[in-house]
């Protein structure tokens, strides 16, 4: 099938774009010196390929991701890096520890109950850097340790996610802070031990030397966001759609705010003779543009890079991936929810 | 089960609320002069619900929502409010029309052709009133209409949106405007006759008098952006969620902007005892912020008000729902997708 004859809105990937992504973060950081993030696609095929790019681990962000990679066979060592109560979810999450090596992130005494009672086996203390959200302060992350060992779990390491930091736009400011982020998590992991100090992401991949692994997950599809940073990553992914009513003075297709992840604002548009467009506005099921020269006609194709790929991904059922025009694969994105 | 007892993120909608809004509707604009649009909700337990308060007529916004009402039972008249090209999917739409009745809005020579092509029997001309989207122009409404009835279609009627007017602070001016977006309605109206004229939404329910339905959906659950409008519906979703973090200075919950629609900006934030917070982002799976009194603990519950509740449906599987602190209900998030 020609990618212009799906059925829209469409979720496509370029395979080659994508292979050149996956190519080139598996040559600045080959093998377990990348955990890729799951987040950022939810796609057990997609993380197959990061798989065949030399990466066993991986990174997850909720329960549902967890049990998807280990059900996949995609189990070697994966890292939920996020904390979780519900005690049926880690229950389940322990249930597949005979499958899968799993690792959850804890960074308070209630996360180490719940983690022990339910009978995991393996934690890392998540450790706050600087990003106002989880990890507990570098100067207790010994003691999060210590309950753990206490409560019969192996302590693996540390992790700290500099989100911060990932969009600056000063590249000395941005290295001296990660590297001050780092700082603060080896302090930690002083205290902590283990072997694994998990860190970063796609916008601060290339300033890590200080830790064993980074965690990023964008740089596999890429976004409007994370592509005006000059990284050597390309957009492979788009949501397609079609002009399904035009005026001379706008065109509107059907890609709405369903499809797309709206938190970075609109994302960009461009129609298919590769002119871009300005975008005024979108709504539930539509997105009202202009062309930056000539005109859409109805059943026009355009497509949009998102401006942010992890929610845009978690708004499909299915991706599909083309090689050129050729649609060649169709990709369940089978870790939504939690 | 509790409410406070879900697996969070859980989306959670209060019975009691929901009966207020549908009843407080159906007094205002009882029967078949409201047409509740599905694509506020993509839910049909909460279409029966509607349909239970007397409305027979729905509105959606995609071949998705419409196949699954009609294969809910719930197909007496439904009209699809958006302009669709895609021939399989307008076959489908098609081969359900011996189960439901089923019309469908064109607004140019193309979607004309597309609905004939796929054997659609009826339709209904949508007018542009202002809003820049689909319908067409007033004055060549009667032009589509007649395209459509030489292609052996019956016409209904004609439909005109006024979304640009759903959010004006001044009462007399929007009261004015949408006068003025009826008047271009009742201008195409004359030229492509028909028993039908349908228009407005949860903003402009209350301004209509001149149309023989409203096509309101956000009404039944409300959000924060409809909620500052003085309308007499109140909030009768939340996603509930868990604080799995927290500081002396603020708390982490796992409500992120995976499952709330960020088009209108950041939802607010209840803590449990009934008071506010300062809300300083969502990030993937995350919400920071700040309670306006007391301190959040680890485990603690807190809920969100949707900003804008149709794309926050779409991001979930299944809302609960409660009586009180009281389960009652599982209802399948059942129309998402395209």
């Amino acid at each position: 099938m020609n990618v212009l004859e799906l059925p829209t809105p469409a979720l496509v990937i370029d395979a080659e774009v994508l292979a050149h992504n996956l190519a080139t973060m598996a040559a600045a950081r080959p093998g377990a010196s990348l955990r890729p993030h799951v987040k950022a696609h939810k796609c057990t095929a997609l993380a197959a390929a990061q798989f065949a790019h030399g990466h066993r681990s991986f990174t997850c962000a909720t329960p549902r991701e967890v049990l998807g990679m280990a059900a996949a066979g995609l189990g070697a060592d994966l890292l939920l890096a996020n904390e979780v109560l519900d005690r049926d979810r880690l229950r389940a999450i322990a249930a597949a520890q005979d499958d899968a090596r799993i690792t959850i992130a804890i960074d308070s005494p209630e996360t180490v109950a719940a983690a022990a009672t339910a009978g995991i086996r393996e934690v890392l203390v998540d450790v706050n850097v600087g990003l106002p959200r989880c990890g507990c302060r570098p100067d207790n992350a010994g003691r999060i340790a210590d309950l753990a060992r206490s409560a019969g779990m192996h302590v693996r390491g540390v992790m700290g996610y500099e989100g911060h930091l990932m969009a600056l736009d000063d590249p000395a400011e941005q290295q001296a802070r990660v590297a001050d982020s780092v700082d603060r998590l080896l302090l930690a992991h002083a205290a902590v031990g283990g072997d694994v100090v998990s860190a970063g992401g796609t916008g601060t991949f290339h300033l890590h030397d200080r830790v064993t692994e980074v965690q990023a997950g964008s740089y596999a599809l890429m976004d409007t966001h994370y592509g005006r940073f000059g990284h050597p990553f390309e957009q492979a992914a788009h949501v397609y759609g079609t002009v399904v009513s035009a005026t001379p003075k706008y065109a509107v297709a059907d890609v709405g705010l369903k499809c797309m992840g709206m938190d970075h604002g609109n994302p960009s548009l461009e129609t298919l003779d590769g002119n871009g467009a300005d975008v005024w506005f979108l709504s539930d099921e539509h997105v009202t543009f202009v062309p930056h020269t000539g005109v859409a006609g109805v059943g026009d194709r355009v497509r949009l890079p998102p401006a942010h790929i992890d929610p845009t991904m978690a708004m499909h059922e299915v991706a599909w991936v083309a090689s050129g025009h050729e649609v060649i694969d169709r990709w369940p994105i089978d870790l939504r929810n939690w």
